[in-house]
């Protein structure tokens, strides 16, 4: 189909989504240009206000104050404080996030001690023998649930999500699940599947790093034991800020962490050769915070002060579902197929597009402006983030995808 | 003694050696104000290049560039190439050091991997198993150590280091000892107990937190096996920078990583579902770069270019000796007594005062502008950075802390 058959209509259409847009005024908090940037599910546009925050952080507290910022300038207490900033986001009350570290890192706490939690307290090193992972999942989550079974003695049962009911039994210790395909931008059950391992006994470990800040996830409300997830996606923290790890409430006295550092300990002060562990969701910290990309991450999230996830939710499913339909009016049949579902209730907040050439397309469509990824070995990824992308650059990406295909 | 009697000459003789200093004009490459600062063996100063390159790094590479940063900005490899800016400083040739995540969680990879080699290969759970560990560490090391133990089926026998000789036997499998000991100070003998730990059939482990740019370490020249360090003390790469693991080249290729994220796969962007370890100090990495942090840390390592670290390290023992000298004839006898060392061969970089009523001293020198550390229970820590401590700053601290025990 040509640009100009359904073009004006479509453009007319999303002037008149934007104006309506009850979201439109935060992309003046991010820094944005021409580029049409549909790459906020891998790293995040910067928020405007972060600059300043740094310098401020760089130049006085660790240049002038030093040392005495760790009191003075809350470092300190920075992990659980920014875990609490990012808790509502997640559908989690107060006191059972922190943040520090990597996913990957994450990962591997949770799983750990989740296999603890799920076998017998007098004998948290045997008993259930099963970790479930997603086959399909971020590959990282898979290498470092091998090494967490291999670790605490376990076999790993690698499962598409679909598949998980039929493995799960008296003998799954933890299942580690995406809440959305990486890939794709399937959105998996999380109320069920929680629910599910739950009857098996065992328990859940949600990567959330593709839904966090980009729809409701209600981990408190569906009874998740433990989650995980990035921050520099849709939370915008930058390039590798760290990560975070929730740990629910009824838990934290259980949670046996494999990395029980110096930050975890009931008092860390006291350099006791002996460990103890705090309480609470402090049990997740492991070594010093990474005070510079943690502060910049929490100078982030004022862009979500006074934000509602659920219009998050309503403005990412308008944006994909426009993306689409323009997709559909201006790309000839036949050249792209679409990953994505389209039922709403299993759809994240990308568009995955299966393309010959992809990789080369995707090369194209950045040097005209257009930035999505590619991902191995045939996958154009758009991700649609509700705080700054516009229903006219959902329009002017399909557009300039239909050029580059022609 | 009273001030005055001694202070004339004392005073006089700083002098005479800060104008003789051949490191002294790094000092105007700090941030630095009217304080003595002798805490940078806890948080390095601010190196005055430091601001304008976060700076850049959040605007243009960030801001503008974003994602495109990974490659086009080589945030990517910041990891390896930071590491061979630190190598030369540690005594290590190049392609044998990678920077990531905090000194506890490279402490884990370190000790767990540590324990994997020493084992038969055929055969890497199982076999020697015992983990030996300094008794009188930093305490975060013991904590992770006992994690490590417990995991790979091992047995922890902390000692103290001058005992760990007759504990090596057979069934050692890694031995985890910290170069300096935090509180007092004390040098440890990396080569001999390196030596004796190979005698024994298994592998040691190096925590240089506090030696890192103090002193010369000799990684290569005394067979180090594994190593790891905080960079945010001597290094001065900014609070809670990330941490750096050293892997000798000749063990590389059986460094089975217990957090094997996708940063160390020999294809990371493959995306493929078996893991398969990059070759070389790659497989130290794990989950996505700290970004800032690390760039920070980058440009702060700039300060070294051109520097001797033999230079430093007389600096280094010509400060603390004519800081002992200064507390000795500052300071009314029987009020302070010194923990670190007098040989050479036994101090690292630091001053430690046992001191009655310690924690209040420290507050006290903290606000008539002298900044050390208090450590529980009764130790006052002065930390001596070569780079931008005067002899005027060392006889200033004498003279304040005489004031204030007065």
């Amino acid at each position: 189909m040509s640009d100009g058959l359904h073009g004006a209509g479509l453009r007319a259409e999303a002037e008149v989504l934007d104006a309506k847009d009850e979201l439109r005024a935060r992309r003046d908090l991010f820094v944005l240009d021409d580029t049409v940037y549909l790459d906020g599910n891998s790293l995040g546009a910067l928020p405007a206000n972060v600059p300043d925050r740094l310098a401020e952080v760089v130049a006085r507290e660790w240049g002038r104050l030093r040392i005495r910022s760790w009191d003075e300038s809350g470092w300190w207490t920075a992990p659980e404080r920014i875990g609490d900033r990012i808790a509502p986001l997640v559908g989690a009350a107060p006191g059972q996030i922190v943040v520090g570290d990597s996913t990957s890192v994450n990962v591997f706490k949770a799983l750990v001690a989740a296999v603890r939690i799920a076998r017998d307290p007098a004998h948290p090193d045997e008993g259930r023998d099963e970790i479930v992972v997603d086959a399909t999942t971020f590959p990282t989550d898979g290498y470092i649930a091998r090494s967490a079974a291999r670790l605490t003695g376990c076999r790993l049962i690698p499962v598409a999500p679909g598949e998980v009911h039929g493995v799960l039994g008296e003998r799954t210790a933890a299942v580690l699940l995406n809440h959305a395909d990486y890939r794709t931008g399937r959105l998996h059950d999380l109320p069920g599947l929680t629910a599910a391992v739950h009857a098996a006994g065992a328990l859940v470990v949600w990567d959330l790093c593709h839904t966090a800040g980009a729809l409701p996830v209600g981990l408190d409300e569906h009874g998740v034991d433990l989650a995980v997830g990035c921050t520099y996606k849709y939370l915008n923290g930058g390039p590798g800020s760290p990560a975070y790890i929730y740990v629910r409430e009824s838990l934290q006295d259980r949670f046996d962490s494999p990395l029980p550092g110096w930050n975890s300990h009931a008092e860390p002060f006291g350099m006791r050769p002996e460990f103890e562990a705090a309480d609470g969701a402090l049990r997740g910290r492991v070594g010093t915070p990474d005070i510079l990309s943690m502060l910049a991450l929490e100078a982030a999230l004022d862009a979500w002060d006074g934000v509602s996830v659920d219009a998050v939710r309503a403005k990412s499913l308008a944006l994909t579902d426009f993306f689409l339909r323009c997709v559909e009016a201006y790309v000839p049949e036949g050249r792209v197929e679409s990953l994505t579902p389209s039922a709403h209730a299993e759809r994240g907040s990308q568009v995955a597009l299966r393309c010959d050439g992809a990789g080369d397309v995707m090369k194209r469509l950045v040097e005209q402006g257009v930035v999505g990824d590619f991902r191995a070995p045939d996958v154009l990824r758009f991700g649609f983030t509700p705080l700054y992308v516009s229903f006219a650059d959902a329009e002017r990406a399909a557009r300039v995808l239909a050029r580059t295909l022609d």
